[in-house]
């Protein structure tokens, strides 16, 4: 008899989604750069541009052996692993994952389909969340010291929070070790992906401080719109396109009837967002806010990230909804109250929306999916559905995520600015960080 | 034994394609913008965003089960759902379909994987039909009223006619019901989506009725091309790009063999568009029209919409040809005789292609394919090939739509004219749209 | 018992990344029109959307039966289709195939999914082949004869080419005609596809000469940078993501677990690519050059494009960052030694890259895969892995190329400048060709 297909319809599957969420790449840039300047539209473009690859090489050599060496096999892509070397620490007579150690730069499993599936999907997810501080601090980052970011990303940051998830380290632990619900659970990346790029983007913005002329000394705030607001909305088209990869690819399985459901809620909640951030900016401001819709739509669908799988098509759209309401209110906090420049809002975007999607699977998720997960019996229940457990390691997780990626982060871009500093010098940031950091204009008139 | 993959190859190539045809959300977005005015291009962006989300929750709510409701199964997913409700007529002894009315916001649906795939495929093609008037009507539309209309786009234009043809509704029971070949049969929409969105959107553009100065008072034309070209050619790309998600995956199986036929078909009749549009324009006005070369491509994939699966390809080179002329022809039509303001030709791309592409499957259907189609033995074959009563059934259908869309969108824009206004005022349509109704330039200067 | 689901798979595999590649167009269309002036940017634009259509036409109704007419069968797709005619060449009692005289316009296979699966694969291939000349020549190209080209292009030079690596030709049958490895190698068309691209424009920019005032008098260089940086970033993105359907939709097969191997090499390469071109300049012109970075990562797709099913990812890496710092000294060479304009660096990045990654398979194939290709036994070794003779193999198929293409294309632009022109006019070119030769601006000023 000849051999199942299912494991080549679910490699597919894990690729063309991949393909999707490496798309995704084209979507940041286009959103970035189109609310920065024209000044520094280079600029944001090319820190779009050369995440990825720092990323790739990064992760391959690096990252990938430190979050994912300890998984031992991918079931739905066929595979029978050996079984990677997992740094853990014992605590209350429980085993707690903190890192993988294995697998570094592919060496011992480049003959492994199943494994080469997983990294290229993994490394797409890293790149996501790498790109995303370029937003937040754009058009004031020196070149050189982003490029250390986006190893120090690749390789440690994302990787190590990562490994808690996703691969199978504390956080993924707390429900077979202390019974909190199925531990941390984020189906594609609320927390993992999001808040890891969004609480490192805040880090960085402060670390940076704000654009020349954006807080003025008497209490005024200096508008400073985005270039193009075409470019903008065609990027977020092309995010909603690539997230649908995102999402149902997460399933690392195209036999699981269940990637249709996470479509669908993946498109409602960022439809909820979208129009709960239109209409709650024309209310108070009497315009829609096109690019808050834009946002809206964005924080839509980072919301539904880590529940897409757990919830019903309405519950969706109520993590969309106030995923938007979210998004105008953080940006407002963020610029009249904190006084934090973050050019694009992906600390509303990522950062906020990721902590509300990673809790709301805590609230909302309705036990009809998700036996087994992380190893407990029975399916993944929030609050509402009567597991207060699970709440609490979603809780765990978010708290996790914002203590030790910010806190890293935020050392980290301390560190940098002692050793090699961060930001351009005044002279260019006036001049715009194209003409003197990049040695090309955007748009050079000819 | 293990069962059949079958249903999953299914299920994941309809959520693909699905994705695919929501990308062109991007695509109708530039090409869109591209043709209009650099001071109205935040509003076009703006609709063609807006419209995804504004449909995506109308058609959750209520559209799909207008549509849909009537539909027993989707046999290549798999699915036995239990029967939906159908308002009918009864006439002659014969029940005809009206309507659907059952599984609104999916709630009877939520767990049937089937039905959530068929909705995001159903519903992305909604969208496109509700994106193509804001072409038609751009430069000068208030925004709350273009929202007014997305709703009831969403909710009931667009399902009914479409329940009247892939809902089980009174067009598909031609056959069956009166001998007229096989129903109207409309592969992927050159009558259900293309024909509903550029009827609707001629009928917008005649209550609206022309920007300022487009026809003034001594006859002349008042030129207004577009402001970015480049942005309208790669948007034309990426619908065709989509466009193989819309023909091919409307066979819901990729194990039914004929997506290869209907993926060739798809890309030789836009070819044929875009040449005969190209070489048309270029001998009368002896300019390569670059602008017209996009609308002949977008008109040769209207076309063959309907008949892709039916058709040979030289049939479809044909297609393609014909539509690439009929929309040099009817552009000119509608500028220089009817004196309707299209800024972007979605009337001719629309509405005349799809027009054509209905008729051509009852003239080319070459009966190597639809057996069984809308409950019809024998393969469907177009008047060429011996069926004269596939011709009726065509025609019956397109003048369903010219005079139940037509009329009822036409009514609509005279209602909301009435109730709340469409057009902006002269004040803001002279100074932009952008600036006063968006509150926001596309392109700030900063 | 049901007939396999495997050609099925197949058949979606095939068409779902023959659309991905089709996007490409996209992309290009993006990288080429952002590197050249506004000026130009309709008529840039415009050829690469052109060149789709007259492409499609032309490989329809010539070039894929030269090229593919003498291929027997897809076997993973489940054909077992009707031996076609082969126009061969008897020589030391062997026979050497020259071109393929069959199912020209698809006329005898228009039943059969495999063949028109093969056929939309193949054409997508071939419009990428000829759209790279339109970068290389762009700014000063009479459209009439772009148009002449596109024609040449996609029915005798790409098809015959093709024909010989691709069609069972000479250059495949090197090994079992006289035992040089498995004859030329070459997965995914560095040297069908980019190398003939690439060559092509070469010959095409020499025959048209520079633009005017690129080479002064004084032997100074006249910098015509590219009117918008993020257009070709996006573009640079967007063939990243098509690449993976060119390189890994190549299997024809997704049954085949080295798909997973090759999206990941075809990852790393483009890594290795942008990071070598970007540090590679930086260190000599002091500024981290964007641009060049696009084309280094575009450098490192086109030469793992040969070798990405043959060789370990560490390999990609290394493949990509040659190709890296060669696309930074072909440009160089070509600009300051050569005196060739080539605004795009086409050839830098597709004729040289694509030699390359031809001969790198020479030396890289590990041994790990291919037994049988080409119809000799055992697998696809390259010198390091002890076979000289697959060298031998690459070398020749490249120097075939270098001489049939570079040589056929030259003098068919010779050809074209006795009998109609290739160039425009001074006036036309100063003005801008948009605005004489188009007649339209590509961004109106409304």
């Amino acid at each position: 008899m000849a051999p199942s297909l299912e494991p080549s319809l679910n490699l597919a599957w894990v690729l063309l989604t991949g393909f999707l969420v490496m798309f995704m790449q084209a979507g940041f840039a286009m959103v970035e750069t189109g609310f920065t300047r024209a000044r520094s539209a280079a600029n944001t473009m090319a820190m779009n541009l050369i995440i990825y690859p720092v990323g790739v090489l990064g992760f391959w050599l690096v990252g990938y052996g430190l979050m994912m060496g300890g998984v031992r096999e991918w079931t739905t892509l066929g595979a029978a692993a050996p079984g990677g070397h997992e740094l853990a620490l014992t605590l209350g007579g429980r085993a707690w994952g903190l890192a993988g150690a294995a697998r570094f730069a592919l060496v011992t499993v480049a003959s492994e389909p199943s494994h080469l599936a997983m990294f290229l999907f993994a490394t797409v997810f890293m790149d996501t969340a790498a790109t995303i501080p370029t937003g937040a601090m754009a058009e004031r980052w020196r070149f050189a010291a982003f490029l250390v970011y986006g190893v120090f990303m690749s390789t440690l940051l994302y990787p190590l929070y990562g490994n808690w998830v996703w691969g199978g380290g504390w956080l993924a632990q707390l429900g077979v070790n202390v019974g909190l619900g199925h531990g941390h659970v984020d189906f594609a990346g609320s927390s993992v992906v999001h808040m890891t790029g969004g609480l490192t983007a805040l880090a960085g913005a402060i670390v940076l401080g704000p654009r020349l002329g954006r807080f003025r000394a008497d209490g005024t705030i200096g508008a400073m719109p985005g270039h193009n607001l075409p470019m903008s909305v065609v990027g977020t088209l092309i995010l909603a396109f690539g997230w649908f990869g995102f999402n149902a690819g997460s399933t690392l399985s195209a036999a699981s009837p269940r990637i249709a459901l996470i479509a669908v809620n993946t498109m409602l909640s960022s439809a909820g967002g979208a129009l709960a951030a239109l209409l709650s900016v024309w209310f108070t401001l009497d315009k829609p806010d096109v690019g808050m819709a834009c946002n809206g739509l964005l924080g839509g669908l980072v919301a539904i990230t880590a529940g897409c799988a757990f919830v019903t098509p309405a519950a969706a759209v109520l993590v969309g909804v106030v995923a938007g309401v979210l998004v105008v209110w953080s940006v407002g906090l963020l610029e009249r109250r904190l006084r934090v420049d973050d050019p694009v809002g992906a600390f509303a975007v990522h950062g906020v929306c990721g902590t509300w999607g990673a809790l709301a699977v805590g609230l909302l998720a309705d036990g009809s999916w998700g036996n087994g997960w992380n190893g407990v019996a029975g399916p993944v229940r929030g609050l509402l559905f009567g597991d207060a457990g699970q709440l609490g390691a979603q809780l765990v997780g978010v708290l996790a995520n914002a203590t030790f990626v910010f806190g890293t982060s935020y050392g980290f871009f301390r560190l940098v600015d002692r050793l090699v500093g961060n930001r351009v010098s005044a002279e260019v940031e006036q001049q715009g960080v194209d003409a003197l950091e990049m040695g090309t204009d955007a748009y050079p008139r000819t």
